[in-house]
């Protein structure tokens, strides 16, 4: 059967073989790119096709051009700026529920993986952000001290991907509900429900405990739909 | 204190206008862009910025430029091709684990999901696809077919990240160990252990058990697991 010919740019090929160089592992993190009119010479394309190219690259993030330096593999992905995936996300008509929902899955898990794998030194990193989180006295201190525990536990899976994904997920949630973390820290405040679920989660990663630290991440995640229960606000 | 000015390049710039008015609903799914002319006038910056703008959210599979017709925001994200996620992954040294364990927890809770959200023509769906797997008379067909009840589950789960992520993971899978899939469905063909679990994961589902369901997709992972342990293929 004659089935049609796909039609690919060229600077979409430029990018292509790029990414493959990275796959195969020609290309790695803070290599720098031969000139763009070198690259336009060695692949036998217009430098137009590399800079096309390599723009695209540079808004996903993959690339940095740094000024009078050159083009560089990124060696920081945290500045790769909204992501497919939000824009997919939205695009579909994703709901909060499921921003939540993935979460809840796999900050349990990450708990659960943090705990078997945790080094003596990464203990020392969690006890000090709980120190510190006992020690706020704002609200937007403790905002930013619960994101980095649990950024922190994601890390400590040792798991690129679930590290990833839940920090893909952390700018979305920000993007969505600016201020949803803080409106749930608010509703948790009283009694320091927060600050008790914290301490629970960070004891039992750190006593290597894997169902402990499972359970306690559970808790955290079921008061943190309760008070979501009780927030208008929250009703899409 | 004097802070570095943000020196962002126009085509990025009209590129974070586009992705904004996307996450504001402005653009929705399908919705034809004006012309490349009339968007750099709207935008007042040059064609060329508007055209790379255009270029790299194409990249990145959020736009669709068809020949003669103009550009659209993408209603299939398919073609996106090669996704950063697999190119960060390949950046930080992600290891042939790390995608296997988060498959295993996404996909565990997905099967729970899919149970209690699973509607009386969706059921029809996967006992159709598991009817295919048992009557398939050869084993690239019911790697298909394997993929593609795993990816059904997935979707009817109704969580679009999920769902999302999962495809993603599947992509970076097929690309890393392309006949993974292949391999351990042929350890597991002894004793037809395969249809066997993908019976009980589909009739669970069916049923409306979760935890039923969960506890088959779990088994399914845990019998993917030993094929894995005792195949020296995999050793990474």
């Amino acid at each position: 059967m004659f089935e049609p010919i796909k039609n690919k740019k060229i600077h979409q090929q430029v990018s292509e073989k790029i990414q493959k160089m990275i796959l195969d592992g020609e290309l790695k993190l803070g290599d720098k790119l031969p000139a763009e009119r070198k690259m336009a010479e060695m692949l036998d394309v217009s430098r137009t096709s590399v800079r096309e190219a390599l723009r695209s690259l540079e808004i996903i993030g993959i690339i940095e051009s740094r000024q009078g330096e050159g083009n560089f593999i990124s060696e920081n992905f945290d500045q790769a700026g909204l992501e497919p995936l939000s824009l997919i996300f939205t695009l579909k008509n994703g709901k909060f529920r499921d921003i939540l929902e993935i979460r809840n899955i796999l900050e349990i898990e990450a708990a659960g993986l943090a705990a078997e794998r945790i080094t003596e030194d990464k203990k020392e990193v969690l006890k000090d952000l709980l120190d510190k989180l006992l020690k706020a006295d704002s609200e937007a201190e403790r905002v930013e001290i619960d994101k980095n525990i649990h950024y922190k536990i994601a890390e400590f899976t040792n798991n690129i991907l679930i590290l990833n994904i839940l920090e893909t997920i952390s700018s979305l949630m920000t993007y969505f509900i600016e201020d949803a973390r803080l409106k749930i820290i608010q509703t948790l405040k009283v009694d320091n429900l927060l600050e008790e679920m914290h301490k629970n989660i960070v004891n039992s990663i750190i006593s290597g405990d894997k169902n402990k630290a499972r359970k306690a991440m559970k808790e955290h995640f079921n008061n943190v739909y309760l008070s979501i229960e009780n927030n208008e606000e929250f009703d899409n």
